[in-house]
């Protein structure tokens, strides 16, 4: 672990801290909020709350992770401690909640069943090998085999894209308004998002390091996951709401709240 | 404890870990998931989420445990801290847990009371019996104590094997189609990944042991438990969701939500 001064430690120390709670929060959000939508969309919404509480578990891990790895050193700055700093509960996360994401996503399509299974096996299978084919790369200090496995995880990831562009325009073109304009946000926001993950990866590769290239990397990881996991949730909560508006709404007094 | 590699002893780490996280948010998944299904298969999902929630704490007493036991040498390996490494949380969690799956497992059956509830003390009665026969043989270091203890645990194991196969198959033949098949597949989960603990009970006294004996014991069973728990759950929910569409599905507004 690079030295950092105390402005770059308590920086990601504090992310860490504040993405923890925005974790947990929204998946209470994400819980409740099922009882303000129609059945059908109901599973969506928890996916949403368990991708989320899975990543507050994992974000409270690695602020754990991350205080222990340091320690003040004699000129105020902070020094590795000696304790490893665990960056392979990233992958454990990915590992289960990106398949998750994508079960989110297909969920508010409201594909045929016959037409859903198909396209959710094919894109989980795809998500499945596109993290378990990074996490030999991300551990090695070797840049070849770095570039190697970065290369092999991007053709499910590819594929994954590809999957999403050529199944969800003619879904987003079926329903004009706002359920078809939420979709394409849902797809983009997961298409911008994901970028950054191969992008980061590739840093050490690059010759991005030290102090500074640790912190892009923590504050990147970061953002990305509030924004892919969270903010992500938020727009799938906007489409389930949208569909059961334009499907007639709740009935005042036929549904009972939930606790 | 044996002497570990650093990738040895993270790979047990991360993977503990990862167990917690999927055993708490498939237990929330399960407890949310009563609301999808109609209200004769919500008592299943309720026991299923008890089962994973079980498990999910057990799991983070484990990872403590793991942790807690090793220390860093000199050499930069991992090598025993001199706490005790306690593997007995896994026969706690079993003692309570087993008996659980086979109450999701009967609920989802849908037989008659008067069939169910005997089928039921049987098989609890029997679980009960198999892993407490079990222990004495898990912490003796006699081989010949061992093998008797196994072998006395092996006639309730045995017992559970014969009456699931003689009362599912009638179930499974008056359920063509998508309940019968998922109900097949749930027997199977059961049948194959329950073979693993016998199986690697008996690794110590085949001679199996050293550091990779004892990463693939912490690792097989730990993915034993993931699918005997989480996966099984799963599809104990995919029975509930069929029955409940084979029987007309929900009916918007008046299917009141738990909590």
């Amino acid at each position: 672990m690079p030295e950092l001064t105390p402005g770059q430690f308590q920086l990601v120390y504090n992310l860490l801290s504040l993405t923890v709670a925005t974790m947990f929060a929204s998946g209470l959000f994400f819980f409740g909020s099922r009882a303000h939508v129609a059945h059908r969309y109901r599973p969506a919404l928890l996916v949403s709350a368990m991708v989320v509480w899975i990543a507050g578990y994992h974000y409270f891990r690695i602020f754990q992770s991350w205080d222990g790895a340091y320690t003040v050193g004699e000129e105020g700055n902070y020094v590795a401690s000696g304790k490893f700093f665990n960056d392979a509960y990233r992958y454990a996360d990915w590992l289960i909640t990106v398949p998750l994401l994508l079960v989110e996503l297909v969920a508010v399509m409201a594909l045929a069943k016959s037409e859903a299974r198909p396209l959710l096996n094919k894109l989980v299978i795809a998500a499945i090998l596109m993290i378990a084919l990074g996490y030999p790369g991300e551990i090695s200090d070797n840049t070849t085999t770095k570039f190697i496995w970065w290369a092999a995880s991007m053709v499910p990831f590819l594929y994954i894209y590809a999957a999403l562009f050529s199944k969800m325009g003619p879904v987003i073109a079926a329903n004009p308004g706002r359920v078809g304009s939420l979709l394409a946000l849902a797809r983009n926001v997961l298409i911008v998002t994901w970028i950054f993950y191969p992008v980061s990866f590739l840093a050490p590769v690059l010759g991005l390091g030290g102090s500074a290239g640790e912190v892009a990397l923590q504050v990147g990881y970061t953002i990305a996951d509030i924004t892919a996991k969270a903010g992500f949730g938020v727009v799938i909560y906007m489409i389930a709401a949208a569909r059961t508006e334009a499907e007639g709404g709740l009935v005042e007094g036929a549904h009972p709240q939930p606790a």
